[in-house]
Parts: structure tokens; C-alpha cells; sequence
């Protein structure tokens, strides 16, 4: 019926409309294996079960933390018992921390104890504190343009107006008062920074994040204010009066074991290369990690479960929950260090919580297209829009993709994800199960395609039972 | 056109519908001046200004504390720079306190921190903290029926199933585990209790609240947990090992001073019993106490403002700015004791939040009906109905309406109340602009209605002018 209204439509069309409009490309037949685990997927439970237990049985997970050390203790026995193979751990050092007490006051004109956390990375103030007027800012680009006599000795405040966009964008530009705010402001001589937290909500939750001192800045105590708190400051500061603040940040570093827990679904032709899906491990200390990224991982492997419970894929899939994401991909790092140089058929990571995605990309290069269309034609019944065919991203992938590793990006809806990132609020609860199935499909379908074809899983030798 | 609609509907219906139908009551003339003002008001914008100045230069406002008595000071310049005449305060000495550190953190089996916040009347650990067993309830009746021995020596956890409904109720039921529990765990010889915050939200935002020890009941540490954390201790615990949970509430109580502060529109006739319009001044320390209650002394005084600047009442309007109503409608007490037997023509008391009223019931005798139908009439544009007639409330003045005294009450929508309520995210960016004014426009209609007429101001004689 449907092949029948479009040639009439067509017939009817004026020749001009037709010779302007796109040709549409050769049809795409979903393989029906595909589409029966993509749509059994969407009863999952294996996702929550790793969400769940994740959060609950560990919590936060710093990177480099005991908690993280537990973990990846934790990872290796479930993965283990979902039937995984080859488990095991890759560690390296990083630098990590305790979140010492933190406090904010404003002393004058209008006495008050504002909420923050540090960033991480954060110098520390001592159990004194630090106290100073407040100089404020509109933006990094303000404090950049500020002599350096207005800022030296003071506090920088510096506010934002990030909104909340479906596809997160606005966390790069308006993210710059927490990645760059604390080096500008500590080479103009200020003693501390307080930004408005690089967040959507309007939650006594300040959102952390990493930050890192560049281009020879002494560290200085750098602390978001949560949202609500940053909006009483400019109010505060809107009276005209000078405003001082004493700030606590009383964080401490030291050198901690990070690392990887890698896990596969062996594949029918061993010396085929993998395809690589993920997500990672440690979270931010403030909350239980459920959305950064419990549910990451926990999408990633229960595609790879509900692949392997199919039968055995043509290419071995090897899940990865990285390490040390936050402080700066290190996971990634330490991995590519050890198996950049391994060719990978795919690499997919989901780092961007749990709402439903709403797009493919993927760069799978040119001679792959009727692949990555296979998989855009899979997805297109769960809602999901095939976009560009020459980009991929996820966060600990980013530098092999960038190096040009072959790579999907399963785009989730961002539009509350800052309201969360990285505070306290970051917690079970936050999840909505419908939604996290339907990742877990669109996942579950595009390994599928990607694995080159799903046989039944050849029956274990009889010596081998004994 | 509606008139002859009505007249055919009602030709057409059979007479035993007809008599079955209730009768209209006579029809009500609202008085073109208190339209007039009730219009005027949605373009407030006293009460936004009465809210932010307080919740900007105040902050919190615990009651008895230096920050509450800054409040009141505040108050005094506020309604005194407004027109207010009489403006005064009246003190009282009240039992207050300061939040210390407070920690709760699961020891076993699954280590991880939880937030805790205090309730008002805790006992307090003393820094090493109270460390034991957790026993869990579902309700308060559940704890009840429990043997001593099971509870003695443990720590109780309390969890609920509290609903958000448009009238708030649930929190009279479902608030049991505050302010019941701690109580009863005590003379069932608990070592401390925790319970999930009496709220509807799910942010890592604990709602404290008043509590006292009852019945000779040894004071032990009390605290509530976020809504997500009492549900993960809910998840642990039905992991089904023993949960051990370390918690410290260093809170100290000391003796400090509160107060009323009253100020007054003067009505032509000053042998007429006043109008008493309110709301609370004090507020709990976690946020800046702008829906409870900063936007209820604000609605009420705006109201009163904008009489006061149309001219002069009938009768004297008293407004009221109560201390110390969240440990128990203190402010109410001591304005009973001291004037509680002098007549009152009505009050009304706005504590509630700031959302759209909805139904205005009242209690004003039967001898007043005509007056209740001109206010629900004066009120129904905006969407309000009318409610009970032999109903009133308000938080201090409900001593005095159950004595007798006669009432109005203006009922705000309390879907979202109990989201913030008592949480540190009861804070500015939560008020909505257009129903605040919403709430100015009602209160305005209703004092105008109650004042008895107003009339233009008399201009001041020569004699003062100089």
C-alpha cells in the first residue's frame, strides 16, 4: 500500500519539485534476527540489574578510590557470572583525593552560607579558609579581559548562562569558567574562584568536575556554587556594596591504582578484530555515578549479554569499563597505550546517561556506508534518526576515533543530563527503566549488525563437561 | 445569549431532574472597586520585591537565632519605609540552636556515605558518633507494634509512601515517622533514629522539621535522610544482611530571642476589631526559607500595601510577621497571649508556599454568609473556588480559630510544596512571578471585602504638614 501512495505522489508531482528533490537512497532490508533481538531488548532487565547493583552495592566510585578498587572487584564477579570471558583487569596509577570539609560564607554585607563543592583539582585553603572581596564575571572571557590589578587578592566569581540542549552542546562553551576560569583567574593573582556550576537545574547540588591548572598557574581553592547559590550572589552583588567570602576547600591528593575491566564474547573467527563497546567505571564522588555512568556500562554489556545469549557473533565483542574517565579520560588513555595499535572493527561508548537516544552517527568510512545504513535502518522503528556518516565520538574512544579507529555514536537525549552531571543528585532514582531498554535495543541491534551474524553457539565437547 | 441558553435547558428538562438540581443561591454583586484592585494586583510586584529583599539579605532565619532577630530588623525598616503605621515588635524567649557536623555513612555491608540532615529536637551523637544495627519500618504503626527487644540497642529506620497531592494532605499521616517516631524508638530503647524526609521530591536534599520528645522519652540522635538515600537503604537492606550505619548529628540547643512584628493600616473606624493578615518570618536554616515563608509574610503585607495605597479602610488592617512558628506556631502563642482576647473581625494567615490558590473556604458565623459568597464571588475569576463556610486555618493562628475567632483561608496549590519544603532548596528561583501575583490579586479581593470600604485617604492637615 504504502509503495503504491508513494508512485502516485510521484507521478503527480510537477518535474521541477521531483529533479529538486533528494533521490531517495536503495532500500535497506532489516535482517529479521536483528529486529527480533532489538525488539526483545526492549523487556531488558540485564541493564538495570548492573545499574541497580552497581550503585547500590558500591556507590560512589572516585577515580583511583578504594571504592573504585572495589568496583572493578565488583565488575570482574558479574561479569564473570554473566557468562563473560576473558575478564580481567588492566590497572595504572592516578592521582586522586578526599573531599575534605567545604564551606562557603558570605561575611558582608548580608551574612549567609552559600552550598559548594570543590572542582576537581582544586587547590585546598587550609582549615583557615581563605577570605577576600569578590570581583564578579559574566564569563571567562570578562576575567581574560580584566587587568590584572582588579582581580589580584580577590575572589573570582564568574557566572554563566548555560541552557539545556537535546544534544549537550553548550557544555563546551559555557563549561570554560570550570576548565579554564581557575588558570586565568590564578595567574591574574587571585586567591581563590567560585564559579557558578556548569549545570541546568535549580538544585542545592553544586555540579564538580575536572579542571587542571595550566601553563604554570599556582592552584588555587576552586569551588562551584550550586545554581541556585550563584543567582544569591549576583543578586548580592547586584546592591552594590562590596561582598567577602570565606571559602574552605580542604581537599587532599595523593597517588591511587586505577584500571580497566575488559571482558569478551569470543567470536566464531578469533583472528577477527573486535568490536569494542563501553562505557566507565568511576563516577564523581558526590553522588552514586547512576547516569556517569552506571547506566553507560550497564547499556554497553547488556548488549553484548543479549547478543552472546543468542548464539555466538561472527566478531569477538569486547566490553570495556574504563577507569578514571573523569579526571581525564585516562581509562581511554591507558588503554590505547596497550591496544591502540590492535585494529578494532568498531568502537561505541554510552556516556551520556540514560534517556532515550535519538540518533546514530557513525564513521565506519566510505566502503562501510551500506553497513552503517543497515544499522541506521535497524534503529529508525525505536524513534531514532540516522544522522552523519563521517563522525563518531564517546569520551574514553575519543583519541583512537580521533586517530581514526572505525566508531558508532548511539546519541542519547541530553536534555536533562546537565541538571545532574556530576552532583550529588547523580542517583538511582534518576533512571527510567523504559528508557534505558530502549537504549539497550538500539545497542543490542546495532552490535548485532555490526557482529556479522549471530549462529548458534557451538555445543561444548563431551571432554570438556567432564 | 447565556441567559435565554439557560432559560431553554432548564424549559426542556424534565421536572424531576429539575427538582433534584440544587437551587442557585442568590446572585452576588462584586463591588466594581474591589475588581478594580484585585485586577491591579496581578501586576504586583510588592510582594515579589518583600520576598527577594528578605531571602537576599537575610537568608535563613532559624527561629531564636541572630539571623532571625536580623530578620526582624529588617522587617521594622521594610514596613516602615512601605507606610505601615504602628510598627513594632513584640519578643519572646524560645529554645534554638545551631546544626553542627552531620554525617550518616553505611559501615557494612556496602560501605558509602548517605546525607543526613537533623531533625528540629534531635538528640545530638557528640563527635564520635553513634554507630549501630539499622531496624526498619515501614510506618510508624509498624515500629509500634514491634517488640522492645527487637528495637533496643538498634537504629531505627523509618520509610513512608507520602504522596503529592494538591491539598497537601498525606503530610498530617504520612509525617508520623517525624514526628512520632523518634519518640517512640526512644521509650522502645533505640540508639538513634533516621527516617525518610517527609517530602515528594527525589533530590540529596533532607527535609528537616520540628520534633519532640514525648512522653518522658530519652532524647536520641534523629535525623532524616534524602528521599534517594532512604530508598538505596532500602535496597541494601533488602540485600538482606545486616546494615550498619555510623551517624553523627552535633547539633546544640541554647536559649535565644524571637518575636511578632505587627504593623498596621489604621482604619477610619479604630473601635472596629482589626483585620489580621500574616504569615511567618522565621524560617528553617537549610535554605532561605522563600516559600515557607517568606512568599507568605509577602502576599499578606502586599495585600495590605495595596489597600493602604487606594485609600483607607473601614477597619484597621493588622499585619502580622510571626517568629518562630517551625518549632511549634511559637509567634501564634505569644500573639494569643498578649491580644488573643481582644475581638479580631478576621484572619488569615498565608503559609503555604506561593503557588496559584485555588477554593477559599471560611468560618465567618452564619450571620456573615453574604460577606463569604461576596469573596468567593470577588474571587471566582481568578479561577478560585468556593469552598466550606464553616472552615478556616492557618498555621499560628489556628489556636485562636479554634477558640473561635472567625477565618479565611486563601488554599495555595500544594502539588510541588512538599518537594522543597524544609529542604535547602526552599530558595528564591523556586517562586513563579505570575502566581505570586495570582495570590496578591486574591488576598487583595478578599482584605478588601473584609475591610469594610475604602475610601480616599484623608489628606493631612496643615498643622502636621509643617
Amino acid at each position: 500500500m504504502k509503495k503504491f501512495a508513494v508512485a502516485f505522489l510521484l507521478a503527480a508531482a510537477p518535474a521541477s519539485l521531483l529533479a529538486q528533490a533528494n533521490p531517495l537512497p536503495p532500500p535497506v532490508a532489516v535482517d529479521p534476527k536483528v529486529a527480533a533481538l532489538r525488539d526483545a531488548a526492549l523487556n531488558d532487565d540485564y541493564a538495570w540489574d548492573i545499574t541497580e547493583g552497581l550503585t547500590t552495592e558500591i556507590g560512589q566510585r572516585l577515580a583511583g578510590s578504594p571504592e573504585e578498587a572495589r568496583a572493578r572487584d565488583w565488575a570482574v564477579a558479574k561479569l564473570t557470572v554473566m557468562g563473560f570471558k576473558n575478564v580481567r583487569v588492566e590497572t595504572f596509577p592516578v592521582k586522586t583525593g578526599t573531599r575534605g570539609t567545604e564551606s562557603a560564607e558570605i561575611i558582608a554585607p548580608f551574612p549567609q552560607k552559600l552550598v559548594v563543592n570543590a572542582l576537581g583539582g582544586s587547590g585546598h585553603t587550609g582549615p583557615e579558609g581563605v577570605t577576600g572581596e569578590i570581583i564578579a564575571f559574566n564569563s571567562v572571557d570578562e576575567l581574560r579581559l580584566a587587568p590584572d590589578s582588579a582581580v589580584r587578592g580577590k575572589i573570582v566569581f564568574i557566572d554563566h548562562h548555560m541552557p539545556a540542549n537535546q544534544d549537550g552542546s553548550g557544555y563546551g562553551q559555557f563549561g570554560a569558567p570550570r576548565r579554564q576560569g581557575p588558570t586565568i583567574a590564578s595567574l591574574k593573582g587571585a586567591i581563590a574562584i567560585v564559579i557558578r556550576s556548569i549545570g541546568t537545574d535549580h538544585n542545592r547540588t553544586p555540579h564538580t568536575g575536572i579542571m587542571t591548572f595550566a601553563n604554570g598557574a599556582r592552584p588555587i581553592p576552586a569551588g562551584a556554587l550550586s545554581v541556585p547559590d550563584a543567582e544569591q550572589m549576583v543578586r548580592v552583588l547586584k546592591r552594590g556594596k562590596p561582598v567577602t567570602l570565606k571559602l574552605r576547600l580542604e581537599g587532599t591528593y595523593f597517588t591511587g591504582t586505577s584500571g580497566n575491566v575488559i571482558a569478551e564474547v569470543p567470536g566464531r573467527d578469533p583472528s577477527l578484530p573486535p568490536i569494542l563497546v563501553g562505557g566507565h567505571l568511576d563516577s564523581w564522588d558526590l553522588g552514586t555515578g547512576a547516569i556517569d555512568d552506571a547506566s553507560g556500562v550497564a547499556i554497553a554489556t547488556a548488549a553484548a549479554k543479549r547478543i552472546m545469549d543468542a548464539g555466538q557473533p561472527l566478531r569477538t565483542i569486547r566490553v570495556v569499563w574504563f577507569g578514571s574517565e573523569e579526571p581525564g579520560l585516562l581509562g581511554g588513555e591507558d588503554y590505547k597505550a596497550k591496544h591502540g595499535k590492535e585494529p578494532h572493527y568498531a568502537m561505541l561508548e554510552s556516556d551520556f546517561g540514560a534517556e532515550n537516544i535519538y540518533r546514530i552517527d557513525s564513521k565506519l568510512g566510505e566502503a562501510r556506508r551500506d553497513e552503517a545504513r543497515m544499522i541506521g535502518a535497524a534503529l529508525a522503528p525505536l524513534g531514532i534518526v540516522t544522522g552523519d556518516f563521517d563522525k563518531a565520538d564517546g569520551s574514553d574512544i575519543d583519541p583512537m576515533l580521533e586517530d581514526g579507529a572505525p566508531g558508532v555514536a548511539l546519541k542519547q537525549d541530553g536534555t536533562r543530563y546537565f541538571d545532574l552531571h556530576h552532583t550529588s543528585n547523580d542517583t538511582l532514582d534518576k533512571i527510567d527503566l523504559a528508557q534505558l531498554r530502549q537504549n539497550v535495543a538500539a545497542w543490542t541491534a546495532t552490535v548485532a549488525v555490526l557482529s556479522g551474524g549471530i549462529e548458534p553457539a557451538p555445543k561444548p565437547s563431551r571432554g570438556k563437561r567432564r
